[in-house]
C-alpha cells in the first residue's frame, strides 16, 4: 500500500492543490498483476475536503482488498459543477485533469471501464452528475447518501436558505438557478438524457439510509431511473448521514461493482 | 522546532481547510523563555496554497532564529477578502477565526504588538489589507512585491483579462467593482483611513523587486503613505517577482520588525 | 477537531520524528469547556507506523465523541523500550519527552487521571509496560492483542526465529535476553510489582479476540493478574488480530475508561 | 510540480516509512518529454529525516529547473548501511528496494545514466558509500559535507563518545569496528575498489565548506581519489555545516551532473 498526499498545480482549478491517493502496491505485487490499476476518484462532502474519506473509514483497507486506486481530491463546496464564480471547473478538473494528471503520475488504467466515480452527499451528487456527463470517462458510479436537492434548491427564492446554505450560495455553484432544472448540473436530468441517448452508460450503485432525510429523493431518482428502464443496484438500509453508512457502504459498492475482495 | 500540517474545520470559510504551523519550540527551551509566542500569519500569493513558504523559502530556519510562530493557510484565489461568492470569509477568516483557533490549539501570544501578518503578491496585498484593517489584532504588517492591483482592476471592462484574472473573476473576489474604490476592499484606502484616524497604526514594512512589474504600483504606495506622514519601512531592490526575493526579504522584514535573529 | 501531522526533533530517539494528533477543539468548544484536554497516547503495532491508526481506524470521532486528545507516534519495531541498540530510548521517548512536548505544543492536561496510554499487539505490550512502569504519568492503560511474548522470545535459542523475528532482534529491543524474566523490559513482571507496592495503579482495560494467536498469553495475563488481586477490564470477543478488532474495542475501551460518548 | 508525502510498508527495514517524492510533472509537459524522469535519490545527515531538505532547501524549485524527480526517504542515524542491530537493512532500502518501488508507483527512468543518490554530511557518507557499492544503479554520486568519519571512528576506544555518538552506537551502524577498515561499510575502501576494478564507476561531485569540521577528511579523500587517477568535481567553498551551504552546492552539483537548467 502506497499512501500518498500530493499538492499540484491545477490548470482548471488555477490554484495548487491537495488530494490523498492510496495505491495497493504491495497487494498486487503478491497477485503477480503488473497491470495499470483501476481507479476509483472518491468525493467528500459538504463542508469536509480531501481527508475525509481516508480518515473516516476504512478506504484504505478496500483499496487492498478490492485492488483498486483510490483518488481523492478537494471539492471546495463547489458541488464538483464547472459554475464555481471565481472560474474555477471543479467538473473540468474531476473528469479531464485529474485523471490526466493522476495517470501521469502513477500507473492508473484510462480505460474506462477500470474508471469509478464515486462520493457520499455532495460528493454523491459530483460523482452522479460527473458521471453519466463522462461515459467516455467513467465506467461504474457510487453515489452514497446524495444531495439531489435540484427541487429543495429551486423552492428557495431570494435571500432564502434551506438547512444547508442559501439561494446565491446555489446560485454561484449552480450558475443561474432559472436554467438548473434540465441544464448541465441536474444530475438527474443529465442521467436521464445519457440513458435515452442509447450510448452507453455507467454501471450505478447507489444506496441511502432510512434514517437520513435524503431518503426521499433518493427514492424518487430510484423510481426516476426505473421508469427510464435503465439498470442499476439501489440499497435502502438502515441508517444516517454519517461515516458508519458511509463506510459499510462503500464497501457493498465495490464488492457490487468489482466483485468480491481479495484479503 | 515543530512543523505542524493542520487540518480544522472553519466556521468563516464552511469548510476543512489545512494550514501549516511553523512553532520554534526548542530555540525557545534553549532560552528559558516559556511566554507565549510571536506569531507571523503568512500568506502566499495568487495560484498557490498552505505549503507555499514553508517548501519554498528558509521560513521554518527563520521562525527558529527570530523566535516567531509562522501560521501559513490556503489563501484559494481570494485576495483574502470577505467577498467570496459561496459567502466564504476569508478576511475573518484571517484576522478573527484563524487567530483564536491557532491560539487555541498552539501556545501563541494573542497580543497584537506579538502578532504580525505577511505574504507577497496577492498575499501581499491581503497582509496590507487585514493588516491595516484589523489594528486591534495585528502589530505589524509584512507587504512583499504586493499585488496593489486596484487600479489595474479598475481599469477593465466587463468582459475583460488583465494578465492574471478577468473582470468577473475580480467582482467575485472584490465584490462590485464600482464600489472598490474607497471601499472596505480597497488596501490602500484602508490604510489611508486608519492613519488619518490618529488611532494605533501597524509598523508596516513593504518591499518590491525593481525587475518586478509590481515595482509602479509599490512606489506608488509608498509616495501615497509618505504624503500622509504614515511611519513605515520601504525596501527596493535588484530583483524579480520570484521565491529568491521573497525568501531573502522576509528576512529584512524580521529583522527590521524583531530585532537581530539568534541563532 | 484539528488533526495535525507533527514533526519534531526528539532528544531520547535523537532523530527528527513524525506523530498525528487529533485534538477535539471544536466539540469542547460546543460543551464550554475550556479545561486543558485529557489524552491518549495511542501506539501502533509491529511494521507499522504513526499514520496507522488515524489511517485504519474511526480514532478522529472517537477522540470527538469522548473528549480526549489522542497523539499517535512512531515505534520503530522496538517494543518501546529504552534498549534500542542505537541508543535509542523509546521508552522515555513515550513516558517523559513526548507528554512534556505535547503538553507544551497543545493544550493538554498533565494530570495523570487525564492522561491514558493504550496501544495493540507490539503496541499493546508497549502501553502495558510503560504505563506500569510509570504510574505517575498514566492513570489508564488500554492493551489490545497484546503481544504478551516474553514466554515465546524466551524460548528461543540464538540464531533461532519466531513467527515475526529473531533472537537477535529480540535482544536487540529487549536487551540481554538473560535478564529479560523479571526485568525492566517484563511487562508482567513490572505489573506485578507495582500491584504488590501498594502503590497507585493505572486503571486497566485489556481485550482480545478468540480467534488471534495471542489469545493464550492474553488469557494468562488475565489469570495472573486476577491472582494477584488486581482490580481490570478484561474482554474477550470473536475477532481476529485486526483493524476491525482494534477499531471496535478501542470504542469499548475509552467508553469502559471515560464513560459514554457524547455526539 | 508534484510534491508527495508518501506511506509505505519497507521488506527491508520492516516497517511503514514516510518518503517525500518532488516530480516535475509541469515542467516536463512544457517541454514536452515524456520519457520517464531521471532521479535523484537524496539523503538527510544524523538526526535529521524525510522532511528535511524539502523544508529547508530549494530542492522543489532545483528539481524544476533540472527536470529532475527527487526522492527523499527517511535515514534513521543509520548511517544508511546494512549493519542497522534490529536487522534493518537501510543500503539494501536504498539500492533496490526504493528505486525498484518508486519506479513502479511513479514514471521514474530505471537507467542508471538517469538515476542519482546524492546527500549531506551522514547522508553525504551513504551517497558515497551505496553509489560505489552500486554503480550498476546508480550513474551519478553527490556528497556534500560528508562525514567521512571512519579514521575518527576507529580512534574510539569501547566506551568513548566523539562529538556526535559513542562507540557502542558506531558499532550499531557499522557492525564489528574491527572489521570496519576495508569493509563494505568503507566508504572510501569502497570507491577504490571500484576505481581499481576498471568497471564503470559513477560520476562524483563532492563538495565542503571551508569552515567546516569536515574539511579535513573531505580533503583526505580527494587527494585519495586523485591517487587512484579518478574522474571527479571537487569544490570547495566558504561555508559551514549549514543549510546555506548544501542550498548552494545541490544547485552546482545539479548543474555540474546534469547541465544548465531551465526555467
Amino acid at each position: 500500500m502506497a499512501v500518498a498526499e500530493v499538492n499540484f498545480l491545477s490548470e482548471s482549478l488555477k490554484k495548487i492543490v491537495p488530494f490523498y491517493a492510496v495505491i495497493p502496491m504491495e497487494q498486487r505485487k503478491k497477485d503477480g498483476n503488473t497491470e495499470r490499476f483501476r481507479t476509483l476518484y472518491l468525493l467528500h462532502g459538504y463542508s469536509g475536503n480531501y481527508t475525509d474519506w481516508l480518515f473516516n473509514t476504512r478506504i484504505q483497507q478496500l483499496a487492498d482488498w478490492y485492488r483498486v486506486a483510490v483518488i481523492m481530491p478537494s471539492g471546495d463546496n463547489s458541488f464538483y459543477t464547472d459554475n464555481g464564480p471565481k472560474e474555477e471547473h471543479y467538473s473540468t478538473f474531476l473528469t479531464k485533469e485529474l485523471p490526466a494528471f493522476t495517470r501521469a503520475l502513477f500507473p492508473l488504467s484510462s480505460k474506462r471501464e477500470d474508471t469509478l466515480i464515486g462520493g457520499f452527499s455532495m460528493g454523491g451528487y459530483g460523482a452522479f452528475l460527473n458521471g453519466f456527463k463522462h461515459p467516455e470517462v467513467f465506467g461504474s458510479v457510487i453515489a452514497l447518501s446524495s444531495a439531489f436537492i435540484v427541487n429543495r434548491v429551486l423552492s428557495l427564492s431570494e435571500g432564502e436558505y434551506d438547512k444547508i446554505e442559501s439561494y446565491s450560495f446555489y446560485q454561484s455553484v449552480f450558475g443561474d438557478l432559472s436554467k438548473l432544472r434540465g441544464g448541465e448540473c441536474d444530475a438527474g436530468a443529465v442521467a436521464e438524457k445519457l440513458i435515452l441517448s442509447g450510448q452507453p452508460v455507467p454501471k450505478l450503485y447507489f444506496a441511502c439510509g432510512t434514517e437520513d432525510e435524503l431518503i426521499g429523493p433518493n427514492r424518487a431518482m430510484r423510481d426516476r431511473l426505473k421508469k427510464l428502464g435503465a439498470d442499476f443496484i439501489y440499497e435502502e438500509g438502515p441508517g444516517e448521514h454519517d461515516w458508519k453508512f458511509w463506510d459499510c457502504h462503500i464497501e457493498h459498492a465495490l464488492e457490487a461493482l468489482l466483485g468480491k475482495a481479495k484479503r
